[in-house]
């Protein structure tokens, strides 16, 4: 699958599965929410969950500077399988405002009606894409 | 949600997502088929893909013995969300019939009428879960 395909299926795609590195060293992957802009990825820590173990990837890319988030299409007949991934690195932005974290709060708000209506509190991670994967089995 | 719940909604789940980490300490992540029993997780390297790049979480299993696996499920209404998380040590079994790699593959055929009608050829992982996590949002 060529780049712009890529690009295509990830930045249309829903949700995403971001993995990153536990400060010990062992993967941590996580459904979320995103959006695409350019070479940049962001995601939020929005008001979905209650327990503070959703943080953890704020430490993990505190920790290990590199993210990597996967979209996929999965249905029985597996000659329709697809993923694309995304791979870079990633930082988390502070939560006062920045530029880039109205950029990403604005791409996410358009993407995502859920989040024009009640925008994300917490921390945005951001990944600048340094590589992009996909394959379909047709 | 508790390990009962946990366990059953995983199991039941087609597709999950695999994060493993790279020889080099970055994180990967691959949607990957897979079957539970008690507390092992089998996923096997299959027919599907055409390309090596497939075999990279064999390389980072090798290299970083431990392995994450979400399953999850996405709608519009946030309200419904869910995952659920094993996390575990994780091995690269012998492509050499041993005794875990039938257990595996039986369970595979019983879960996956595709795995049924053509066994995987390639390795299996095996993750010794030690953890199980899970959220909803109801």
């Amino acid at each position: 699958m060529d780049e712009a395909r890529c690009r295509a299926r990830l930045s249309a795609a829903r949700v995403g599965h971001l993995a990153t590195v536990r400060p010990d060293g062992r993967p941590h992957v996580v459904a979320c929410c995103f959006a695409l802009q350019g070479d940049r990825l962001w995601t939020a820590v929005d008001a979905k969950p209650k327990a503070t173990r959703r943080l953890q990837r704020l430490a993990n890319v505190r920790a290990h500077p590199w993210a990597s988030l996967l979209v996929d299409h999965y249905e029985e007949d597996w000659d329709a399988l697809w993923w694309v991934r995304a791979d870079g690195a990633a930082s988390v932005l502070d939560v006062d405002a920045t530029a880039e974290r109205e950029r990403a709060l604005a791409a996410l708000a358009a993407k995502y009606e859920q989040y024009a209506a009640a925008p994300p509190q917490g921390e945005v991670i951001a990944i600048a894409v340094e590589r992009w994967s996909g394959w379909s089995a047709r």
